[in-house]
């Protein structure tokens, strides 16, 4: 594991501009460890070292970099170091980084690359943002159906150093249709004799380039696949989706589904080197929103003002019946949210979904009302605690049958589920748990 | 894609007991889809069709299902089925599904077990739950670091049945002292007299295997390597942890954050198999306790019950600044919770932590007031809407800033970050937001 001070002293050796003490650190930590201090400081911090990284281990670093700080670094480099560390790069990463980069930076990029290379991004760029063509690798060796194992072997040795992987072998019939895989270990471990086409698994999964790249990494996940095939709408061969993109994908599609959880908008790059501005930015859109929405509230206790003078006691339990039915939707909303992100809830669920919702609200409205009587009576007397505590029940059971239906009908609809988050859940319930609370007041305290 | 209407049909094949459909249905599709529906359904359907699952596929689908249900399956085994797919198991698997059931279940599976695989389990059991030796597989090739290379890939050719991956070879000095890894695609590219020693990594990051195994997969992910050594104290090759379960750990580790963000502990299996109760006894905790802390806010209102009565369009805001505080909360703490979880941020990063998100809070509190005061100033007046303003503004900045320290605090003293759920940040900000509100009032009212 990565030794938690090593990054103080790389702040320090910069500020002392120490470069023999500089190249030393270099030497003495590996690319990704390198990557992940530089993304912890500015960018005019972090062009130091890394001008000072020797040519091969500059592509490692600069590729363990995400594509913010990749674009950070690349300004502050001179014309010939962009365009070698540019025509180095992986296709894919390569393709990633000039589609996200702003029009500048990306044209002064494509410029410079040699036309073979330049051709390969174009292709990638051609697919859409966030679709497995963007993170697939072009660069495999690709085996006819009717080689030998023998055959198809010499033929790995002879082109895997232009291939980012050769674990996973495509194999293809005339025209390149992709007919299935090869795994290296199965050629390393038959005869030479063998027919390429008794090894070849023609039943492995396979996915569209325009399909999106996060489904695609799951998949893989599911079906245990160290590189899933990537195909045409003519089920041409045109990739491989990688186990180190997969990874990268699902850490960050969980990211953005964490952030989104707590309406907040993903923010591109390390929280430490995000700014202030940046960070606010991504969580003001629904803040904003939320308050907005949050009027519903204002407007509830107004028209109830009335019934809150005669018992203003009613009052004191606001704040713990809508934080409370707050928790319970957000609990079913983050639930269901995640179930769909990992495939296990789908669309058609949502009439059982809402029942066993509706039954797991009741459950925990039965315990907490318990509680509430218990407070309530201790505090208020109760009368006054009865109405908390059946409003408690009432509450959760709705809280949950809310929260778990938004997000399905979000996806039925065609929006990211994700998008209903535990503070929107929270605010709607705020708003309708309120009625339900002054109109049981009412019911029962004859008002 | 798997097709999202292949459930309904299995499961009616199951209800017409129409095995020959069944049969034709699963001969139709990969194990990872057939495992997916097998833990949608219950145990006592979900046999019928394993039952009638080849040998080689059932190891194959029974690989792919989560513990809980590898146990139900279990169970509805007949002795000589059950022991016969134990065996044959992956011992990283089977030592996982051993770990995890109950006695009963244990002790059958290990008496059945042959001993040499009894051995290998007994050893991986002997690793602390959720630790690396847990995840690794023992089943590798181990290449001697004074072979040659075409040495070495005879041993491959030779070994590679036994072996569950041959993609990254340990290399071992005398006494299993591990040196270094090399890959099988090294091996394939060099010349069979290189000496293994010129193509061995030994700068390969490697673990210990009592080590969190959530780490290890996130250094993977990290270092883009698709099987981290792992080592006992004596620096003596002891497995691989392998992609696949590296991923497998990423998403059960984000969903596991995801579940007790909403404060709800995480439910293993599938949501759609789980059961009313389960689902409600993960969450019933942190809402009992949440509800207890709750009592604040009710304290807090009552010792400003005076206030209340005297202005009660005071009361008409509480929903409003709870819900707002609360949602500013749960962004940080969501937002930190997560850097830490990807290593983004340290604990020592606390004061940079707490000065940013109160810079961000303050930034947020001013724009959210602007729009408090709108609607205040539309609702009950210029003088009540700039008591709510000023208290946004403070609230805000104030929910950020516990909402940020409070993970990192956790973390220092050895808790889980993840436990600091937004609702308990939530419930937190509402008894000290409506202190703040209350005094504020006070202040300017002169009440």
């Amino acid at each position: 594991m990565a030794d938690e001070d090593n990054g103080e002293e790389l702040i320090r050796l910069i500020e002392e501009n120490d470069l023999t003490g500089i190249r030393l650190w270099l030497a003495s930590h590996a690319p990704y460890e390198i990557a992940d201090e530089l993304e912890r400081m500015d960018s005019s911090r972090a062009i130091v070292p890394f001008r000072l990284l020797d040519k091969d281990r500059e592509l490692e670093v600069f590729e363990e970099l995400d594509p913010v700080h990749q674009q950070e670094i690349l300004v502050g480099l001179r014309d010939a170091a962009f365009h070698d560390l540019l025509e180095e790069m992986d296709p894919d990463d390569r393709a990633r980084l000039i589609g996200e980069a702003p029009a500048k930076i990306a044209t002064r990029a494509l410029a410079g690359l040699s036309p073979a290379e330049r051709k390969m991004t174009a292709a990638l760029l051609g697919y859409p943002e966030g679709s497995v063509g963007r993170y697939m690798t072009p660069e495999t060796v690709i085996l006819h159906r009717d080689l030998s194992v023998g055959r198809a072997l010499e033929v790995v040795r002879a082109k895997s150093a232009e291939a980012e992987t050769v674990y996973t072998l495509p194999v293809v019939a005339d025209g390149r249709r992709f007919d299935g895989t090869v795994q290296l270990a199965d050629l390393v471990r038959a005869d030479d004799d063998t027919p390429l086409k008794d090894v070849v698994d023609v039943l492995v999964p396979r996915v569209q380039a325009a399909e999106p790249a996060e489904d695609a990494a799951r998949l893989m996940q599911e079906a245990n696949l160290v590189a899933l095939p990537v195909v045409d709408s003519e089920e041409r061969f045109v990739g491989l989706l990688t186990f180190d993109d997969a990874l990268e994908l699902i850490e960050a599609a969980d990211s953005e589904d964490i952030a989104r959880q707590s309406g907040a908008s993903p923010v591109a790059g390390h929280y430490v080197a995000a700014s202030v501005v940046r960070l606010a930015r991504a969580r003001a859109t629904w803040l904003l929103l939320l308050i907005v929405a949050a009027t519903l509230t204002v407007n509830v206790m107004q028209a109830y003002e009335a019934t809150l003078e005669q018992v203003t006691a009613l009052a004191l339990f606001v704040p713990m019946l809508t934080g409370t039915g707050g928790n319970v939707g957000s609990q079913s909303a983050t639930a269901i949210v995640r179930a769909l992100a990992v495939g296990e809830v789908r669309v058609r669920d949502l009439p059982r979904v809402a029942g066993k919702e509706a039954r797991v609200g009741l459950l925990l409205g039965l315990m907490l009302a318990a509680v509430a009587m218990v407070i309530g009576s201790a505090l208020v007397g109760t009368l006054i605690a009865g109405v908390v505590a059946a409003s408690v029940i009432a509450i959760c059971t709705w809280a949950a049958v809310i929260g778990s239906c938004m997000p399905l009908l979000a996806r039925r609809v065609g929006v990211d589920p994700a998008v209903v988050s535990a503070p929107l859940v929270a605010t709607l319930v705020d708003a309708t748990g309120l009625l339900i609370y002054f109109n049981i007041a009412r019911l029962v305290l004859h008002i």
